[in-house]
C-alpha cells in the first residue's frame, strides 16, 4: 500500500554562520535515511549557516532592502504589513525578513539563492550517504483569500516540485487538462505538520514519494523551486486590489478626453 | 517520535446520488481506523452522493450560476478562465465546476454546504466506529503567484483547521505574533500526495495529528473550513489587478475636477 511517512529529524543543535548543514544532517540522521527520502529543511537554518543574520536596528529598513517590488501594503492597528516580491520572485509578507528567534538588533534574511543552497546540500548528502535524496527548503507563506499560513517550497533540489499531469488520463479515461499538482509545496506543507512552529525542529524527513526524487544524472536539469513562481505575464494578482485601483484612478484622471 | 502517516483507503467503488458515504467508508476501513485519525475525502464524492451531478450542456453557464462574485477573468488561447467566489466564499477557477470524470452533458457542482456535509459524515463515522475521527473535505485550488495547484480544505468537522499560536513562545522564548498555521489545508495537501489525480482514490487517512481532533462535545463549536476563508475586509487581493485597475480608471475618468 502506498503511504507517506513524515518525521522530524531530532538532535540538530544551534546553527551558526559557517555550519556545514550537510555534515550536521548526516550526523543526526545516521542509519535513518533511506533511498528516495526527501529532506524538508527550514529556510531559517540555511540563512543562519550562510551568514544571513545581519545587524539591523530597523526591521522595516531591512525589508525595504530585500524588496524588488511592492505588491500590496496595508495599515492596521499593529503597524504596516508589506507584501513584497524579493529577488527570487517569492511574494511574501515582510520579504521573509525574520526577527523571531534572533537576538535583539539583528534580523534574519532569506538565502540569496535558495535553489543553489538546496542543490549544495543535496549534493553533499547524496555524496556522503550514497542515497538518492531530495532537498526542499521550506518557508512559511501567507496566501491571498485564505486565513493562516502554510509552508511552501522556496528552494528545491533532487526532487520534482511540479507533477505535470496535463495530457494524461484519469481512471475514467478523461483527459486531465490543467492538473499540475505543486508537489513541492504539498511536501513542505506535510512536513510542517510534524515540525511545528514552537518546537523549532528545522528538518523533517518525508518518505514514500521516491517517484518524485530524481537520479544523480538529472540533478542539474530538474527545475528547482523557482519553477513554482508564476511568471508575471500569467499572474492575475500582481498588485493588491487597492494599489491597482489607485493606479487606474490616477491614469483615468490623467486621461481626460481632448477638448476638456 | 512524532510522525505523520498518510495512506489511501482502497476499495471505494463508484459513488452515486444517495450513496451513504459513512456506510461505504466504514465498510472499506473496517479494522483500519484508529482513534484520532483524520479522513481526507475528495469533494467530488460528496458532490456525487449529494446529487450535485446535474445536466448541463453548457459548462460556462453552470459556472455563472455557481458564481456569487467574479474576482478575475482572463482570456487565453485555450478559452477563458474565470476566478470566482462561490456561495461559501471559496475562490476558485470555474467555481469548482468539474467536468472531468463526468458523463457528457453533465457537470459536477460543489456541495451546497461543505462544512455541513463534513459534519454529517464525521458524526456518522464516529457513531459507527466509536472512534474520535476528523473529516476534511478536500478540493484542488490554484493559487495567485504560484504555479500548479494544491489541495485545500473546503469543508471540515471534528478537527481544528487553524492552529492559533499567536501569543505562545518558541523554543528561544520569543513571542509568536502572527503564526496561525492553516493545518486544515496542510492536511489536505499531505493527503493529495498519496491520493494522486489519475488514480482516482477519493479518501485518504492521515494519522499522527490527533492533537487537532476534537472531542464529541466540541464537534458543534469547532469552526469548520469556513474559518479558512479570509474575510473580505482583510483581503488585499479581492479583485484581479486588471479588474481593479479598470474600475479605478473608470472612476478617475468620471471624477474630473469641476470646471473641466
Amino acid at each position: 500500500m502506498d503511504q507517506l511517512l513524515a518525521f522530524a529529524l531530532e538532535g540538530i543543535g544551534e546553527i551558526t554562520e559557517g555550519t556545514d548543514l550537510g555534515e550536521v544532517i548526516r550526523e543526526v540522521s545516521a542509519g535513518t535515511l533511506r533511498d528516495g527520502d526527501i529532506l524538508v529543511v527550514s529556510s531559517k537554518i540555511f540563512s543562519k549557516a550562510e551568514g544571513r543574520l545581519v545587524r539591523s536596528e530597523d526591521r522595516e529598513e531591512a525589508i525595504t532592502r530585500e524588496t524588488v517590488r511592492v505588491v500590496a501594503t496595508r495599515t492596521h492597528p499593529g503597524g504596516v504589513t508589506r507584501i513584497v516580491e524579493n529577488r527570487n520572485g517569492i511574494i511574501a509578507a515582510a520579504a521573509g525578513v525574520d526577527t523571531s528567534n534572533t537576538a535583539a538588533g539583528t534580523v534574519l534574511l532569506l538565502p540569496l539563492d535558495p535553489d543553489a543552497s538546496a542543490r549544495r546540500l543535496c549534493r553533499s548528502l547524496r555524496a556522503s550517504t550514497g542515497l538518492r535524496l531530495g532537498v526542499i527548503m521550506a518557508d512559511t507563506l501567507g496566501r491571498p483569500w485564505r486565513q493562516g499560513q502554510t509552508d511552501a517550497a522556496i528552494g528545491a533540489a533532487g526532487v520534482q516540485v511540479l507533477e505535470d499531469l496535463r495530457g494524461t488520463r484519469d481512471r475514467s479515461g478523461h483527459l486531465l487538462k490543467a492538473s499540475v499538482p505543486a508537489v513541492g509545496d504539498e511536501i513542505a506543507a506535510a512536513a510542517d505538520l510534524i515540525k511545528g512552529k514552537a518546537e523549532g525542529v528545522p528538518v523533517a524527513v518525508v518518505r514514500g514519494l521516491s517517484r518524485f526524487v530524481v537520479d544523480d544524472a538529472d540533478l542539474d536539469t530538474t527545475p528547482g523551486a523557482a519553477s513554482l513562481v508564476r511568471p508575471a505575464a500569467e499572474d492575475m494578482f500582481r498588485q493588491g486590489s487597492e494599489e491597482a485601483y489607485a493606479a487606474g484612478y490616477a491614469a483615468g484622471l490623467a486621461a481626460r478626453p481632448a477638448g476638456d
